[in-house]
């Protein structure tokens, strides 16, 4: 087991009708902008019960942000929190939007570029404090300090992180879930099991403690997931995907490993470049990166095909076992592993590889997947 | 699965060498109170780490805090601390130390009577800054804000807990542990494995994750735990078992499902009237607890007996095999499962539903272990 340091001090709130707590979380005096997304939360129900909790607070609405959140759109929201003296962000939506505020936490009280905070991870001192009402499964980010922002002027896509981005609270009410349409709910569910897999598809450190929790994450969403899909108004499989998606992002199973990222990195740039939602990004690149790094993925790969999916075999057929599995799950989400589907062609291929190669940038827990190799990874899902 | 609230902002500093770290975690001017127990920290090279990265701060010991705390001795450290204007507590040794170093904590600021923190659990507002090194993965009191407290004028033994009462950082080296009698790592891997049951082995809210993260835990104790018996310096197994006593008792595993706790609180009566070691207290309840409440708990024992031991059958024999799987680790550990074992008569059998009936107190998930059946279950354990 390698060292690691873990301190995560969000507090979440979970369960049935725990949006009525927002007050105890929020000072009186806070002066709050809401965000949110394409306005979902109009139709849920969910806006309804935020203002309901939140009567008497100083609220200024910013709505809009968009998946994959922009800088452009963000900017504007910076624009109007600096000017009307906001000291409180409350994120109402999914990933997305949250990703969106950590950025608006971070660049409100920056003097800087604000671009910076994203392209060179600049370093900030501050951040005004966040909460977050939930209400799609999927990235983690309501309990990690990690966001993903986009530039639309430049195709751009990079990851972000600080320990000042941490929600303080999170508020986890499975009933807000209800109403996903279910190609949300399947990229929801992909997302969380592609963050188990970059955090467990590496090589064995004997970090048995670890690895029994990464399965424990994987093999909820394989039971539970299913379900969600067949009835979004099972609450326990609502409530188990959602806390699951959690659990999966919030640190825990990365302490002490190697870790992976590739698929991320790749999947990333098919999004800035394609406009392909994440998750189906990822489903494109993982199974591919997984046959072509199945040499050195080759011990996790076996204990994998075993631990999780139940296989017997030899070495060589539960590793190809392991790599069927995973297309097939996300095939069983209705989410396509090839980049084909969605015209990705050689040009784009290239694009990226030659991003890669202008960033000088290796990814993998080896940091053996070269741009080169990217390339290797992408033909085989453009084929 | 149930509502909850999950909020653990403890910074766990985990690995070889971390202790070098404690500078950046203690502030420079404070005046700390470095508590110990026996002693074996001098003999473990522990004590030297500690002073070495400490040098230049200004410190005070206090040492002798013995298995199973006790106020008396504990109420010593806090007029030293009071008088000595401490303003920072270090532990440094287990979770009886650590626990000890809890109590300690609250009551230096409390102006009551501080028995009343841990008979009647008051109230109190504020308490000492704690961090702690670990050097004994058992009690899960590195990552909680729980203690056990003892007074021996009564032969009394009550838990505590407060958020106060987290502590600020734990330094986990498994490299610490290398030197610790076999009975002790016996005793640590048996009351880790013990909070996992008292947390899962209730009844299913289909709380599939938790469910899952639970049986993780045994897991990896079970295929770790006799590598460490075995080779105590075998730092990855050390490593596991420490990291899993963590996570045995850091609140993931109760968040939103039902617990028990009936074996530890019988247990601390067994320790508080016979000075049994904690550990093996537990070991002569939980298997005749389950004996005796296998009917309310059979579906969960089922499932225990094919997740975590892999047994076939049919659902009387996967009880039954359930059952005696748990019996067969504790033994497995060289921990008797029969009270009779330590001359626990039917006088101390008596006294402790004494207690219980003078108390008004039930236990258990569905609060039906009156004092009767605690008689009951402690019929069979010196039978």
């Amino acid at each position: 087991m390698n060292n690691f340091q873990y301190h995560n001090p969000v507090r979440i709130l979970f369960g049935k009708g725990q949006i009525a707590q927002l007050p105890t979380q929020i000072p009186a005096t806070a002066k709050i902008m809401l965000t949110y997304g394409g306005g979902s939360i109009f139709k849920n129900g969910v806006y309804e019960q935020v203002k309901k909790a939140l009567a008497g607070y100083q609220i200024v609405e910013f709505g809009g942000i968009e998946p994959n959140p922009t800088y452009e759109t963000l900017m504007k929201a910076v624009e109007i929190a600096r000017s009307e003296k906001i000291d409180f962000l409350l994120s109402v939506g999914g990933g997305s939007v949250l990703d969106g505020t950590k950025f608006i936490a971070a660049a409100v009280p920056y003097e800087g570029d604000t671009w910076q905070l994203v392209a060179k991870r600049a370093k900030h001192a501050t951040a005004l404090p966040i909460g977050a009402v939930l209400t799609l499964p999927a990235t983690g980010s309501e309990m990690n300090y990690y966001a993903v922002i986009s530039r639309q002027e430049t195709q751009e896509k990079y990851g972000m992180g600080n320990p000042k981005l941490y929600p303080q609270f999170s508020i986890l009410d499975p009933e807000t879930t209800f109403s996903l349409p279910p190609r949300q709910i399947a990229n929801g569910i992909a997302d969380a099991f592609t963050h188990v897999m970059e955090q467990y598809m590496t090589y064995p450190v004997r970090a048995t403690m670890q690895d029994r929790m990464a399965e424990a994450v994987l093999l909820t969403l394989i039971e539970e997931g299913p379900k969600m899909m067949q009835n979004p108004t099972d609450y326990d499989a609502a409530a188990n995907i959602m806390w699951a998606a959690t659990m999966a992002l919030n640190g825990l199973l990365a302490a002490g490993v190697p870790t992976d990222w590739a698929t991320h990195q790749i999947g990333h740039e098919m999004t800035a470049l394609h406009g392909i939602d994440h998750a189906r990004t990822l489903a494109t690149v993982l199974p591919h990166l997984l046959e072509i790094k199945k040499d050195t993925k080759r011990e996790k790969l076996i204990q994998y095909a075993q631990h999780v999916w139940k296989c017997t075999g030899t070495d060589d057929e539960l590793v190809a076992a392991a790599i069927q599995k995973t297309a097939d799950f996300y095939e069983s989400l209705q989410i396509p592993t090839k980049a084909s589907v969605y015209n990705v062609g050689p040009d784009s291929v290239q694009e990226i590889v030659k991003r890669f190669t202008a960033r000088g940038m290796n990814f993998g827990e080896r940091a053996d997947i070269t741009p080169q190799v990217v390339g290797q990874i992408l033909e085989r899902s453009i084929a």
